[in-house]
């Protein structure tokens, strides 16, 4: 047995502050409107992806979260990613002849692969993982390829797998510039500010039940394109300056108007949804809830400070961004207005940080001057999860033979 | 005891299928868009008021579903109109003087009122009572005083009560002119189309029971244009074609027309709301169930035609209108997904013209084609009650003496 191309490695999900909704072209996947993201640490939420290249392999082949995709062939967003990547490669590989000759250059590019891909979060969470994924996908591409290109290139190229994916090749705060050019060389993914930049930053994710599937995110943000007279307003005059006040926000670490405008621009993409026709619905009753609950804390703080910022993507979980020193209390609140359910005890609070047991939860009284009224108290499993995470970083390699998710014939070492 | 002067009328409740939402003018009430609505029939919903002027009377006195209000000096808005249609009747006995001399002109604007004020249908309902109410002020004091003015003229008046309340001068379908002038003198109520214009149009009110109040309209639309940049464009924009195109959809008494603007235009209404900061919501999961199903029912026709349109107010309870051939199959519907609650069989359906037997309501197949998965049945009483309603006439004056709400000595009949 010859030597093996196979590389693993590890992408994180990313949540916008600024929500892309729009395709201007929706073949190369380009935005009506730049975008901006934070990573979120791939303690709790991360895509792993192993690849391997091996002229013995009759067909490219992908296992998705232990189940074979049929025809790859007829999954274009994955072809698109595959094209790309192995054309680098096909350029690289004539670079490398020039220089160490043809007998030293492997024909990657030439070969099948076989790619094996998981998520470590439940599909239940119904958080988006097509963006960890593909950025996974590309940046694992990559490096079996070694291609000597930046990850804003493969940023470009992730796109093309799904929109949001490039912004999950980089850690801490990530913009997704929306580009000018009919072919899509300038929409790509930048970094604003690493991981490290803005530490007190941390993260809730509540995971909200919902009875039917909403729309999917393509078919809906196509809707809205063709049918909402508000989003041209959004995507020509309120965008393009929520970009340069929050990276201002970010820079400046200020969270008052890091959390303004991040509830600002959720409430507007819901907006352009529910302008749609006919109309998206994304958040349920139990959403608006939480939006009221969170907005009841921030102003009824006696400091008159911001003290948590919500988010919501196309469903009704909600995101809640805060300094670390208001999580405890923010889990608290959700805790009390939103119990979980009795048989889910210990799945309802997950924190990797041990901030407090999860027996704690819900027990403390509610912080002064908040307005206990404001909603009822809901049924048990509303929110299914509360899960505690932080700013992460961009993807990752790694280079255990533990860590393959191939076996030595190159088959999945896992199955469902 | 001398002669009496007092007067009755009546006035009926309009709902908007191009929604007033935004003040440039908090005092004088003006609008930041123009708006159109249906009248209903007084049938269901209507405001009935007395009102009797006499030198005998210390003070003016104010009766609302048999409760006194404590000082009606307080009631800015009902002074409003108090002040302005004296100020009217002073100059028509200005007039009056110099044709019949003062001994035959009765100083009315300097007499006291007794105004007493009922609606017949229960506040439960949470349909909005100020526009009908007001209308139905300003209407019995212009026919007691003997104004010689336009309803037009009144509107304005109305107007200074509740902003809607103008639009419920007339019958049939009517638009608020949002005007340009700043005292307000252009911002008034014209009649599109009387009542008997387009006799196939009625409509259902599906009353949605709500567990909290949600934010006063004039609250809210005072937010929506301090903080949302959607409105601006909604009212630049958006509504002045809309009011064209409706007013031709009315004339032509085209209903898909006339469908398709009127949800789109509620929509839009919701939409800004939710672009305000905090965000203001007034649809909730029952609502917006209701939404979908309407959308079901039009686009499973094998018509192709629109059948049904939804619009909602400041509120959770959907007015739905159709042509009259289609109300027992959306009756139906709505029985069928949101059933009466048990211990209230009798109010669930409510239809003073007995389209068909209340026991019969959601007992019928759901049309061919219609998906009957879009939504979950619902828990009884989701939906408290539906009304069954039509396009109605403007205010009525009452000379039956049973008619009056006041006894013989001015007071009350009925008190709570």
């Amino acid at each position: 047995m010859g030597p093996i191309y196979e590389k693993t490695a590890t992408s994180p999900v990313n949540i916008a502050v600024i929500k892309y909704w729009g395709k201007r072209d929706s073949v190369l996947i380009l935005p009506t409107n730049s975008s901006l993201s934070v990573t979120l640490s791939q303690e709790n939420l991360q895509s792993k992806t192993t690849i391997r290249a091996s002229p013995d392999f009759k067909k490219d082949r992908l296992w998705l979260n232990g189940v074979e995709e049929a025809d790859v062939t007829k999954n274009k967003r994955l072809q698109n990613c595959l094209r790309e990547t192995r054309r680098l490669r096909k350029e690289y590989e004539k670079k490398l002849c020039e220089e160490v000759g043809a007998e030293n250059t492997i024909p990657l590019s030439e070969y099948n692969v076989h790619i094996c891909s998981e998520n470590n979060f439940p599909t239940a969470a119904g958080l988006a993982s097509s963006a960890s994924g593909f950025a996974c996908l590309v940046y694992t591409l990559a490096q079996l390829y070694e291609l000597p290109v930046s990850d804003t290139e493969l940023s470009k190229i992730a796109r093309q797998g799904s929109g949001s994916a490039c912004r999950s090749l980089f850690g801490g705060f990530v913009a997704w510039e929306m580009g000018s050019q009919d072919d899509g060389s300038d929409s790509q993914a930048i970094q604003v500010a690493p991981k490290d930049h803005w530490p007190e930053l941390e993260a809730l994710i509540c995971v909200v039940s919902d009875a039917k599937k909403g729309t999917s995110s393509t078919e809906g943000m196509q809707n809205t394109v063709a049918t909402s007279p508000l989003i041209q307003h959004r995507i020509k005059h309120v965008v393009p300056e929520r970009m340069k006040s929050m990276t201002e926000a970010i820079l400046k670490r200020d969270f008052r108007k890091f959390a303004e405008i991040t509830m600002r621009d959720s409430n507007q993409f819901h907006a352009v949804c529910l302008d749609t026709f006919p109309p998206i619905f994304y958040l349920n009753d139990v959403s608006r809830a939480i939006i009221r609950v969170i907005t009841e804390y921030n102003s009824s703080n006696e400091s008159g400070e911001l003290k948590a910022a919500y988010t919501f993507d196309a469903g009704p979980n909600a995101v809640i961004y805060a300094p670390r020193e208001n999580i405890p209390e923010i889990i608290n609140i959700i805790a009390k207005y939103f119990p979980g359910d009795i048989d889910n005890g210990n799945e309802y609070f997950t924190d990797p940080y041990h901030l407090f047991s999860g027996n704690q939860v819900g027990k403390q009284p509610l912080p002064r001057g908040f307005n206990e009224q404001i909603i009822p108290v809901f049924a048990p499993g509303s929110v299914k999860q509360i899960l505690h995470t932080k700013v992460g970083n961009g993807p990752q390699t790694l280079t255990g033979k533990a860590d393959s998710l191939l076996d030595e014939q190159g088959w999945p070492k896992r199955m469902t």
